[in-house]
């Protein structure tokens, strides 16, 4: 990947697309540098610890910061809850914080309880290129069906990456859709300025892609929930990690007055939950970002979706189905194991994210590692 | 039952409670005067017709209308869905077209998706008495849990009967509530002005209680649906029947200026759906209302609430529940079936009640079978 | 227009792109043929006799049943509250009866109570391309706000024409929406095979555009209530026409065994009313549907919004907003008004539309007049 | 007030009916104790901040806790957006983040935008008796309208309080309900084991009720947000004040296993919000508990509701009705100051309340003052 920190020089045009899975998660992670968090993450602390789950990013980090109209900072992220090779739609809900932004698709998820495809994150000027592209390969992955017809209705959120990124030059194209969807894999999952996160900015440091998990003791079933997040959102003095004031204690330059960015958040967990519950679960994801600091303002576009990758098969138009749910008596661990992981995704992207230049000289910082743990130890926070 | 027609005599006192179990679907309703319908009904063409419902009136009609304190018109009724010796919740989704009503507990049945005992229905001012005396009766039949503890949340609608009923003398009395629930019969279920429908009014004719049902072809799992409509809502001219405009040409003495009632509606299947579907189902009785006239005004109240019998145990709290889901795919004729019986159960209501005189000397007709008849046959939709 | 019915021809190209504004309301309408209505329409019986909305349609038609490569059905329709040259956002609310379809913005729209652009009504998988092609057009048009940035939401729904249309070919093009856009005026809407309805059916009759509107008597306001429709829902044997059997009386070839379509419904007032009370509005559409006979199957994308053009600068982020607003006590007029004219619209949609022959030789006939007008004299109702 | 601690006496039957107005708020506060909170509080920091708004309890305390009959440990509150002297309904939105309870009346706040009485708050099986004895006290205050007809929709929360009431026992009359109503003042508000409050169990803490507010800088407008909860919620180790993990610093004997509590949150506001903003606002209570720790377990009722003092006369039904209305670009301030307020409204309740003996011998102990002193500065984050 490229950072744009050639500042005054020549401009160089050149695009990078890189492939999530290729890419290890970034160290260090919020734990490794001594972040309290509750609960017990899963094998990767991903998204990608729930069997099936797949995700891939398309990156677009093109041009100098001089030159305004080939600034390319975004890209696109792909969330595949049973993999690309899968076509058997799982169920899901979903909830919005607050709606100032975009996630097509989930009128019929609301009324089908299914989600059909993947989860498609990107900036908010490229949701209908992606949206289209999405059911473009799937006509061309596996035809149409019996009676010679295709539709779809794909899942596309997105949040606005326009400080950094030269959003109206409309540079997502079909082909990063693709890319993002064929490189999909299991595995650890690249955080930060990667994907559709490239370009974001979360309580004014550098944002991006974050994820995290909770795998639940055996007596409450071993359920894993993974969280993934595509953080934009916030205001320096909201931010709060493991309950401390950090964004207080590490002023900075002011990058916008008012909390005008977003957050998607994407839940997965291998719970039999039927949509009913799966709407609860994405209702969870508020109180992870209320520990984080959150007040959701008025310009976020603060939009969850859950689903399980249990009962396959459910969508199979022909005869009964035979499912099985978790009791809500027994739903509480995985109430919290959301609240947890989201509140950890969070703190994961702005861990990752690295200082970023882009459009128009502007620049944005990533959160100090070691300011961050002077804070911790000031309050007494510091694991390790 | 008891009518006040005695008007001008000397105050008599006296209460009637009658039990709907041990009264027949009274005679003729809306087919046998030649009214056609769509599809399919069961052999009571009720609600009762899927298993197990069980549904129990308790009438209260005492008074003069000359003695403004003690004219009672009105009641109670009870659908349960398992029958009264049940504790299993029941899958449940609920929608209002119009929310000028109450319907309690919907909360808890949107958050959990059960129904966790009977739907209730009386007048607006005893909503509450009727609401306690479900938990008190449901605390003496069962007694608490293994905790020690036992709380619940009732289900209970209302709509307003003060033209005809002295509301504001809050007639209805836990004991009501007892009666209704304990007298609840499958079987036959008594219409018009009984139970909670004693005092209402529909359309500017006389109103109530009405019930209807559908059965599905074997093709289509041979589900019933059934429909009770406690029906209330409407001005004269709105009025359609099987798409003929009898409002207009059975013009009458005007009730009110405006569309001040409601409706609520049950809808109960033994389809296997989820409570996502619920709702689903739910929400298409507005189709039905709209067939019948409705505009849904202002002032109505016109809440839904849709259940199924299958999948009993679904809510037990031990280990994974295995449920049995209809396909999205196959719901259709349930769909079918909900529009259909709404829109026969509404007109089942206003041919089943009888004109009566309430308070204030308010009277309020039936709708008058032969001229229905005539109107019918104006336009060629007489049946026979 | 052009109509594909030189079958068994060599193959010929073309495009015409045919602009609403130029075209009057096809001839007869509904009315006309003598089909009952209820309410007074306004001058236009059109969503533009709400003064301020203007519409535009860009029609795609081109290639031969034989080419299925090439064979476009397709267009885009969009309905501009304000008209194209003003900023301002109006007020709005929105509702789905069934959400198998998609109305992307609508998040934002929930969130804020405005509506702050045009609605596009395209095919299924056009959405995307016509959502972006929103945003670069307002892009040129305004540039960017103060700040530098400008983002956006747009309000784009579809229905599904792959029966007629080259769906998978994506023939619809970021210049096709500007042509919508730019083309858009007040006066006489073109109806039936024009826009986005261009390749639809309804009721298994040929669909498409239709519009009707309704004036309130002085007493109540004089407000005016526009409805539009993108119409492609329904089976033959619901159709009811002024509460007659239509469909049944005119049986014909299945197109398809299910309800697969789905119904897009704007509804324009200048009434002053707040978000809350046009949600109210929107849903008062699936009366109106209920009275043609839809059941909203579960293939349905029955997705509603209303907007009012009252309160012009409510959207000013400066200072505190002054408003009117109805008070919720005088609505019901509003109500009566959505409800008669979303029942016409539909009607004036299989009214104006023309049989058409499509992708893989597949035709769908348009509603015979006269046979229409026979069966309302059967059932004693037609006007003349 | 009275304190059941007099465990294994003679059993003595009394009745204490306190009224908040006459007790000034329960020192010392969360503040006093040097916890630390974000904003600025109004000179009551309490939800009587807002001009207007009045506040009554009735409190119910009787029986010894070996006459289980007879323990009597609750109440109801009540809170009056405009006075009890006031007829004129209030813009309001609600929100559930998790329904396992019930708040009546919010269908028709949900419809109409208005809240048209006040607020109640009692324990879950008296809800219906103060349903009715709200109705009861309007009729018999106001009388019937001038058509002779009077009806209504009652708002009535509810939390549990079954582990240290007689809740079984149905002992609040409608004469408790008139109480708190008559008893409503402006002015301090006691907190903790008062009104609907009285037998309330928060994070294994005795709970109960809390109230803060929040004043703006005059730049965003000054107007106030206050916020008055019944706070039933949470298990212990949960519990974060000030971010910091208190709940773990301070365990305890476990009183359940589950999080099987609620928390009823009312914000109140003279900003001029209209109903779809003022919902965005009661939304926001989510992120103010998401900072004290919670997770909104299953068996929680989290119901909040808001409502704006602004816009008066906004109800009447003749003429045009003229608002104003706060932008939503200016609405950030408001929504932190509800996140804010919430958060100290929890903590005030834990604070104030006091250790309780009650049915069965059950004993709920205080949150030690000294003990959260010394985790505070454990944590370096005491104030003084």
């Amino acid at each position: 990947m490229l950072r744009s920190n050639s500042v005054g020089t020549v401009a160089v045009f050149f695009f990078v697309l890189s492939v999530g899975s290729t890419m290890a998660q970034t160290k260090p992670r919020a734990r490794d540098l001594g972040v309290p968090f509750d609960g017990t993450p899963g094998p990767l602390n991903a998204i990608t610890d729930v069997t099936g789950v797949e995700v891939g990013h398309t990156t677009l980090i093109s041009g100098e910061d001089s030159q305004k109209a080939a600034v390319v900072r975004t890209g696109v992220t792909a969330v595949l809850p049973r993999g690309k090779d899968s076509n058997d739609p799982v169920f899901a809900g979903w909830f919005t914080e607050n709606g100032n932004g975009e996630m097509t698709g989930t009128t019929w998820v609301e009324e089908s309880g299914f989600l059909e495809g993947p989860v498609m994150i990107t900036n908010t000027h490229s949701v209908g290129t992606v949206r289209d592209a999405v059911i473009a390969w799937r006509v061309k992955r596996r035809g149409p069906d019996k009676e010679g017809y295709s539709w779809s209705l794909p899942i596309v959120a997105e949040t606005w990456d326009g400080y950094l990124n030269d959003i109206n030059g409309f540079h997502v194209r079909p082909e990063d859709t693709f890319s993002a969807l064929e490189s999909a894999r299991a595995g650890p999952v690249a955080e930060g300025n990667v994907g559709g996160g490239t370009g974001m900015i979360c309580n004014e440091f550098k944002g991006g892609i974050g994820t995290a998990s909770r795998v639940l003791d055996s007596k409450y079933g071993g359920y894993t929930v993974g969280v993934l997040v595509q953080c934009n959102f916030g205001q320096r003095d909201q931010l709060r990690i493991a309950g401390v004031p950090v964004g207080r204690e590490i002023p900075g330059r002011k990058v916008w007055d008012d909390d005008v960015g977003s957050i998607i958040v994407v839940v997965a967990t291998d719970a039999p939950l039927i949509p009913t519950q799966l709407k609860r679960v994405a209702k969870r994801v508020t109180l992870g970002l209320g520990r984080d600091g959150s007040y959701s303002g008025n310009g976020s576009g603060d939009i969850f979706i859950a689903f399980s990758t249990a009962n396959s098969g459910a969508a199979s138009s022909h005869g009964l189905r035979q499912l099985n749910m978790l009791p809500n008596d027994q739903i509480n661990p995985i109430f919290i194991a959301t609240v947890q992981a989201t509140e950890e995704a969070v703190i994961n992207a702005l861990v990752a994210a690295k200082t970023m230049i882009g459009i128009n000289g502007h620049s944005v910082e990533a959160l100090p590692h070691d300011r961050l743990r002077e804070v911790l130890q000031k309050y007494n926070r510091l694991l390790k």
